[in-house]
């Protein structure tokens, strides 16, 4: 089955954590890529997520924001960066380690060009029927909520930083 | 900070777990109470929280489904139920044990009218500042938007419900 996350509100990657934390309480095996997160940027999750190992894996396969936040790497570095991590997420779900595979921010390096929307639409078709996905991130392309078998929107409500307040440690990462 | 997921689109209680990893891998004490949830029914999240002891803490306080999938409990058993659930919550949020607590269902717990919504409003506004909350569950009040920072609403685009697909191990628990 596949999943996608998407929306402007907060929460969507927090979810595919949670999902892939009930998934590996029953069994089976869980792994998540980042598109956009680079091993640089330190995550709460990721400390939790390390002793959950081999239950639950983690591929830091980003190389951080992409034209923002002091970024100065050549758009092509993140552009191989984010092919690279598909090609890592196609091998985990054709093998037979992994019955969960998150793909993080996957939405967010479609709509930034990092990946062709087509060559991961083309993936989505061969997934497994009995392999779950999960891509999460804003802007999802419709291709992908088309090909879903479920999919929320993450509409944001009320955000602190509407009220001018930055994300403190342990929120936002 | 007060923070509300809620809406009708899978995710919420998975979101507010995945917000737990995060939060206990920053080094801080996470614990959720869980106003519906039973016991007796096991979730794939519980055996992975136990293994997060004592960063991340699970309280199921709840006696299952309220009035529907075969429950027979008087309702002044759910009731009851809630009530100390919520008095459990309340002690750990004032005490220095924990820096977030996750009011798991609290929304649908006030919708069924196992709690008062004042009852649970009057709480709200005396959680110290220093401290997270958490409040999960469709339907939330107005009232508990406004108080909160943050809020999402999780919107559902698709379900396999509506395919007549039945939830699987690990996807819905």
């Amino acid at each position: 089955m596949i999943f996608v996350f998407t929306g402007n509100g907060k929460g969507k990657t927090t979810s595919a954590i949670g999902q892939g934390i009930r998934t590996a309480g029953q069994g089976k095996r869980v792994l998540m890529v980042q598109f956009i997160k680079s091993p640089k940027f330190k995550t709460g999750e990721e400390t939790m997520i390390k002793n959950l190992a081999p239950r639950f894996s983690l591929i830091k396969g980003g190389k951080g924001f992409v034209g923002i936040m002091g970024d100065k790497l050549p758009f092509s570095v993140h552009k191989k960066a984010a092919k690279a991590t598909l090609e890592k997420a196609k091998a985990a779900i054709f093998s037979k380690k992994y019955d969960l595979v998150i793909l993080d921010e996957i939405n967010v390096a479609v709509s930034l060009k990092l990946l062709k929307e087509k060559d991961v639409l083309a993936f989505l078709k061969k997934v497994p029927t009995n392999k779950d996905m999960i891509l999460t991130g804003r802007s999802a392309p419709k291709s992908f909520i088309e090909i879903a078998d479920l999919a929320t929107e993450f509409k944001e409500v009320k955000h602190p930083f509407q009220k001018g307040v930055w994300g403190k440690i342990g929120r936002e990462f």
